[in-house]
């Protein structure tokens, strides 16, 4: 039952860190490739993950005044139509329904029959749609604001897709408000990326920087576009969550007017922000190592599993009986406010490859019941962060006993790790030989790990973004909220520049 | 403040019920009717209402042993082609997604591009492309059970939608299960529909016969359809729920199969149940009276709600004081292992607008808080299920040391006068006059209300069953479980009958 020579994964994030990827996520049994084209099934221990994270960050929603509601799947192609850079920004890959049955043919196969009049989208974003209804319901000051948010499926006709990071339907959910003023709009702009990023940092241990992003990287149709980004193990970045300042974009588009406190007609102005699915694979990318999955407990689906060591029939019920209290024990107490979820794995294999297959799926903590650890009131406890080699024998008491200080501990450590990543791959640079040498791989087929984030002055010229992005594959990822920006000289141009922004390769 | 004259809805239940339903539906602010042919809008106080709907279930699909996972929205055409009743259920009413992208025309107008080598449709249920997955999942015998359940959005392109009832696109759940053995497989399907019955009954207060339906309603692929059947206050059915074991059909047609104990290749048998938004329907159309909506308490999105009367400024921070403790103290409880909801309502309109507003919600409980009622330590307190004329001074201690109860106790009462009008209206027949002089109305344009549930014995001849239809509009609704069955003789053909079965008119 030690660990093997090897390790759980293969390959090791070092040799090969997208397949890694994708081995974490099929050994954890998170998610597989479905045979629709692009379309995940996602697993029962990822979906309940992502219900973990679903039920966070709805009760974060409520809490700061949305509501949710549901909006239709299909958006008719002259709603699209409407926002001129959201035609440009979702035209080009969506799936279009144009038929409402379908026959048999002369094949003898089905064929689509019934064509409808105008075309129909399945929804890349609703903004459209909403912004239609919200026209509806917003007639005066005292309907505003408008605070909505919706979960649901929608569809982006990706050419490459990789599970949870990029599939061509995946789950998310979509904020969108209005409001009487300006200043309120940009307000909830900024508070939902507040609550994005407690919620990245304080439920998924995943540290992000918050900031703005630049024009290029906008959302289609909006304004200003604020997102959270975290550093990967590839140190890579990956934007994880976007919130839209849409100015009065949409409500033009949708004319959402209403009558002001003065009995005169204004334009709402509007906001939207999501996060989706890729929270998953940015989770599997900031936590998982050579073993597997690594998953905070705050949102784990299954805190503890307890592992039944069933060698002789004649201790089976009384091992089984000292477990079931156990779980039941734990299973009566709280971590932040959600229940502990305890499970006892009866299955009849061998235990070590009972044990890796928990570990590889990320489980926070396990123990291990045998005979002789129930003679002695004790069981023996390992934790996913310290490995099967840091396992130890614990009294039953002073496990349960420090069974939430244990879970907060690996929950702050997994932060704390994550944070120190970040900071290691995280440079000052002050010249563009500098940055140039920090994005490029030294061995011969460039494969290394490299990189990270750039922090460098840049005078925000589009072009020359394009630029290091075709040279180097590095873009702006987002100028950075800080209280006291620091100006300097951009190290491409020489210009000035108020403030440094973060470069780095991205998801 | 008194009650209008006339009845809150109109036109009432008597009038025409089928409008009485749209205007309770929108009164309430339920949903709406989108730009989208036949989907549409679930409005915030709609969905929070599906959502607890929702978290019941999914708490009693989890107590039953079975994972949350998620499967594609699209399903290509040669998945439908599997099963052949399956194709002929489906094919008819399904959008067709054909191309990837959009492109501009000649007319300047968007149109599709990017076609699809074989055309995807919609799921309008997930059988085909879930059994695909669980060929895989399922390897053997230790794979089974394999119990799943998804939350998902459908789309079926009904040609007459109403909201809630009938609509293009719906919210459901499907369970898809497979097991070794066809004992177990239809043990699932009637553990299901006592889930369902249970739920019905116990949560949203709606009495149901469980049956088992006859082969013309049986769901397109099944070899059995149970179902949970409610009267509706127009006496019609409403299925509410259904069951279906599959048999082998689509293990057959995904090829499904394990390998057993014995160490031989095995087909698996599978199941699938489901319900849907329609629940809201049913709920409307089972409490709601001439006033508007009534909500069960234990499915409520919120359970109280307090209206302060603020008339003068001097006392607005007092009496809001007041009502934040009454709100603080009761939002400590819990209620049937549900958090208690309470809403102050301050917006600045007429305190008998806003109370109407309520009751149109149908909010369980509402208190009226004045000065004097502060002053004194009391609340003025009303009940939906009592109207407005019911309502009485308490002290603020006996309504909230009570209020639990009270809630017990609304909740207790609209299942009885459900579960009574439901006795009132259904009738014992014996004789073919009988069953059709009660199906036929006697006005002169035959719009009153009339019928109910006839419980008749019936031989099962599909060709009688579709002569009834189609000169009564009334069918089987299920062939109900009973202990004991009583056998008789068919009224309409003589021969003899195992069992009285349900007929009625229905959704």
């Amino acid at each position: 039952m030690s660990k093997p020579e090897r390790a759980a994964i293969s390959p090791t994030r070092e040799q090969d860190y997208p397949e890694w990827y994708q081995q974490v996520v099929r050994a954890a049994e998170l998610a597989e490739n479905s045979p629709v084209r692009g379309c995940m099934v996602i697993k029962p221990w990822g979906y309940a993950l992502w219900e973990n994270m679903q039920r966070e960050l709805d009760d974060m929603f409520k809490a700061t005044g949305h509501k949710n509601a549901y909006f239709p799947l299909f958006i008719p192609i002259s709603y699209l139509e409407k926002e001129a850079a959201h035609v440009d920004g979702f035209a080009k890959e969506c799936a279009v329904v144009t038929h409402h049955r379908l026959e048999l043919g002369e094949n003898g196969k089905l064929v689509p029959a019934g064509e409808l009049d105008e075309p129909l989208i399945v929804r890349p974003t609703s903004e459209t749609i909403i912004g239609e209804t919200f026209s509806k319901w917003v007639q005066s000051y005292r309907d505003l604001p408008l605070l909505i948010n919706q979960w649901a499926n929608v569809v982006r006709w990706e050419l490459r897709t990789r599970l949870f990071l990029r599939t061509t339907e995946f789950l998310w959910q979509e904020g969108h408000t209005a409001h009487a003023t300006k200043e309120e709009a940009i307000e909830e702009t900024l508070l939902m990326l507040d609550v994005y990023a407690d919620f990245a940092e304080n439920w998924m241990a995943v540290p992000v920087i918050k900031g703005e992003k630049t024009e290029g990287e906008r959302f289609p149709g909006a304004v200003n576009t604020y997102c959270i980004e975290a550093m990967m193990q590839d140190r890579k970045a990956l934007q994880a969550g976007t919130t839209h300042f849409l100015g009065q974009n949409f409500s033009t588009a949708s004319n959402i007017d209403f009558l002001d406190e003065k009995g005169e007609r204004a334009l709402a102005w509007t906001t939207s922000w999501g996060v989706s699915t890729r929270l998953v694979g940015g989770l599997v990318m900031t936590h998982a190592d050579d073993d597997g999955m690594v998953i905070p407990p705050k949102i784990a689906p299954t805190h503890l599993v307890i592992l039944p060591i069933l060698r002789k029939d004649s201790d089976a019920d009384a091992i089984l009986n000292y477990c079931q209290e156990i779980k039941k024990e734990l299973e009566s107490k709280t971590y932040h406010g959600r229940r502990i979820w305890v499970e006892i794995d009866e299955r009849d294999i061998r235990g070590g490859e009972k044990m890796w297959s928990w570990i590889k799926k990320g489980i926070p903590t396990w123990i291990e019941v045998g005979p002789r650890d129930m003679e002695a009131g004790a069981v023996f406890f390992g934790r996913r962060d310290f490995g099967p080699k840091g396992r130890k024998g614990l009294s039953r008491q002073e496990f349960i006993d420090g069974f939430i200080d244990t879970l907060d501990d690996i929950q702050g450590g997994l932060l704390k790790k994550a944070k120190d990543f970040r900071e290691t791959h995280t440079r000052i640079i002050d010249s563009k030989e500098a940055f140039y040498e920090f994005f490029t791989p030294t061995n011969a087929d460039q494969s290394e790990i490299h990189g990270g984030f750039a922090m460098a002055h840049y005078s925000g010229e589009p072009e020359l973004e394009a630029l290091i992005q075709s040279e180097l594959k590095v873009t702006v990822r987002c100028i950075p909220q800080c209280e006291n920006p620091e100006s300097g000289t951009c190290i491409f141009t020489g210009k000035p520049s108020q403030q440094r922004v973060v470069f780095a390769k991205s998801y």
